[in-house]
């Protein structure tokens, strides 16, 4: 069996040269206040044996790694019917441009970019009963753990500068794509990208993408093995930004990443991995987060491909 | 000296034809309870003799004629720093596109474009006490008349349905092109739509245009020379939404529309005419409205080309 | 009378200071070996009287104003047909991109963009027998002048450099809105704007769009005044690349400039007007050229607005 | 040890069904004589055995399969320098759009739309003595095969509607980005497409992506390991049009597709797999070739997802 805890291990001296480049994402103010060298990975294999390394106990804001989880939930409720309201093909152009979104008449390429997000907020909105608190529950359970919050101050900072998604939503609303109130939705949307997770917590609540739809600690079925593998399919494709074909060919492994410096990453049948370091590269990708995985696959050898 | 009153009644018999082309708009619910064979003119010339036909004394929703009032407050204001905010090139594109606006990084491509309008708008949100009544004392006191108001409905109606105007306005606000506050400024904008005014009290408003930027009933200096003649020409080559150039040819002078079927043209020097029928074209403009100053400046010989 | 001789001396006082601003094009390499010092203006009103001054007898690469030239030609062939394959709206968009002819299906946006004059040379290379020296000949009766020429290097310098021209070329061939072969269309486009005339020649050439449709020296009809309307308005909206609106404001009049430094401006049945300065501003119009024709105006204050 | 030719047999049968869906493409007239019915296939897998089913011996038109191999062979000569002329991103544009070529400055996105697929043969003619001969000499070894040939009159028939390319091809030299004339780029570049193949013989030249590199006639080495992740992940994320998504989800191999209704499909370390079917949907993917590939992962259950 794999021993990842020494491959960490050597992950952890390999990456250090890295700790200085890339940049703290300024875009949302709260979040520029982070520590930059922050840096931890936690991996959970599908013999659900832990390994971690560095600050992977430590809470950070996930922000659109909640994209997957968010469209987790809402697909549970639509199935195949989401893809009527959003598409499934990766965007090629940066992550919010309402340029493409007006070509394509309101309907997102992808639920990843922040147009897609914003429709399945609204889906959400639509079908839980106390959208917030349900669906923190949601990723609670998935995770096994109660302590997981809203963090309300990168919320509110997110929303006074969140002009760009108030567009986006508006947009969208013109074409008919969003049912709710414009407001409610962008609250919604704010509060799901405000979670804050350990790198621990992050990888347990993706466990379900590597272990066909189970979850880790309860063993609940939260998708079909079909589900799991188009949302799979979905992270490869689109899961990093104008990135994606780079995390393909260097890692090669579905994942997301976040702004939060968050990056999850999930080996089917075999691991998830989730990894926190705030320094972004210009693509808006954590630089030592999508090092650590690039060494995990050379060091593994699990590419997919 | 040339007897317009004359030549309007020929013109009245001569437009019959078209009565039954084109459609009432339908994008504003309100808008589209109207009438749609009403049809009236108003001219007056610079020797400030009045010449009408139709129902050229009925209120109607002048909408984006308002345009070129408001940018006639704001231009008092802020002269040239105007142009810092809001371009003075026509756009080539439908007239409400957000693409525009994101490749040029949120400024707007004329103040007749509503993205430029929404500027024009939060300018004067900025520099006005009491934005909506002083504003509504302005036209009033252009035109003389005490009786013009906004339609609260017709903002109701327009707010309700105007999320492409609230995308706009977001996206503006995201390149910082925005002072205000997105709603102070909608709401401002969709009063300043919803003003209703005759064909007779239209043409006084717009009579500074025509004479050298003294208003009709008190002489009062609105705008300098050259001030008049930049927007003059703004009208020219700007005022038509996508039918610019053919207004040019067919008509050939300075003018704005409105999608509740108005249309102000002026002969710089020589008159000021409004005309009113709510069935538009394709394009968004009055049918009967552009035929009828087709006839005019044929009859008249009186194109400025 | 207005003595324009004593106008264009005044000008040639006022507008020395600008002498150093703009820079020569470099975008054609044999253009840019032109004395960027040069200036001349020459007018001819309608009581075909002449007046002139600096170097308004030296021939220089009339560009893009020859679009105005082979569209009158098109123009007696098809007639108003001709706007089937070419708009009479302003493009909103640097001159030549492709990006709007894409959106518009091969249709571009007016017969000034590089696009729709490509259109424009397919129409004549179908319509006329020998379409280079045919075409030329119809210059030279415009002028009454049989010097007037292509020249063959620059032409060639522009095949060098023209493969943006030779893309729209192929766009269009793509859209079925070029009827002949694609490299024979775009000899005919480089040597049409390789022609070579002085001021007083092209004030004379364009002299038929000041006088109603009637050449200078022989008064024959080239177009109705209808067609001369039509014309004169596309200029007024289109002729300025992106900077049609300014012109207009500052102006007032319809025009075209080509990047060899040349400017031509009508005032309906009173003047035509040509001048000649090689540095451009950064929209690609003469400065020198641009800011005398201002000066005219002021002077003779006789801007139609 | 799976049994694939079972496997395929099962395939043929529960396939049928598909047989009347789609449309063969139109886009080159010679393709569009074909016999619509046609449908093979031939996998070869990492133990050296061969399995078809049904059309699998007959000659197509490969068209853009073609594209994996130039890149290939220019990626022997360039390396990781390949990346500074083309990208290795999804386009989310229909695959020809110069639109999304003029915002990147004439950088093509990556090298499987057409745009990058030029620039690719643009280095080829650029390194390759004789361009033609010697990219089919690389081919029929790949195959270990002489008969491979192209089809002149494909090539031919290509060119004669090819002005969309040309388009591209020219757009692409004004921005810097083609070396070689550009006839010369495009003769070379319609040849390559116009290649013809058996399933099998296709199904043999791409075996080296399945394994590390190596031919499986001669054990050649054609590629590192790292260079073949590069191009996988490449035909993962880029290979099918604007339908990489899709078939990310429902097959999850790494492959590409041709409008001749070819497909090919890597599972690395495990096989590889040639698919022909000329009816295309409407994103311009074989249909029976995705259905096929769809249900040879579900029944091996080998997915990488």
């Amino acid at each position: 069996m794999t021993n990842y805890k020494q491959i960490l291990q050597k992950i952890e001296q390999e990456i250090k040269p890295f700790s200085n480049e890339g940049m703290v994402s300024t875009s949302i103010p709260e979040l520029a206040l982070i520590s930059p060298f922050k840096f931890g990975i936690h991996l959970v294999d599908t013999a659900r044996v832990d390994s971690s390394i560095g600050d992977s106990n430590e809470k950070f804001s996930i922000q659109s790694i909640s994209k997957v989880l968010s469209l987790s939930c809402a697909f549970k409720f639509l199935g195949e019917n989401t893809w009527s309201r959003v598409g499934v093909e990766p965007s090629g152009n940066p992550f919010n441009s309402l340029v493409q979104l007006e070509y394509e008449k309101g309907k997102p390429r992808n639920p990843f970019v922040n147009a897609g997000a914003i429709v399945i907020a609204d889906i959400l909105v639509s079908n839980l009963k106390s959208p917030k608190s349900d669906f923190l529950n949601f990723v609670r359970n998935l995770a096994n753990c109660d302590t997981i919050n809203f963090n309300e101050e990168v919320a509110l900072s997110e929303k006074k500068v969140g002009y760009r998604n108030a567009a986006l939503a508006n947009l969208l609303k013109s074409f008919g794509n969003i049912e709710n109130d414009v407001d409610e939705v962008l609250d919604f949307y704010f509060h799901q990208c405000s979670i804050e997770m350990t790198c621990k917590e992050l990888a347990h609540s993706f466990y379900f993408f590597a272990n066909g739809g189970y979850t880790l600690a309860q063993n609940h079925r939260i998708l079909t093995e079909s589900q799991i593998k188009r949302l799979n399919a979905l992270m490869q494709t689109c899961g990093f930004y104008d990135e994606s074909g780079e995390f393909a060919y260097k890692v090669g492994l579905p994942g997301k990443s976040g702004i939060g410096g968050g990056i999850i990453a999930i080996h089917p049948q075999k691991y998830c991995v989730a990894t926190w370091s705030p320094k972004l590269n210009e693509k808006g990708n954590s630089v030592m987060g999508m090092k650590a995985l690039e060494l995990l696959t050379t060091e593994t050898q699990m590419s997919i491909f």
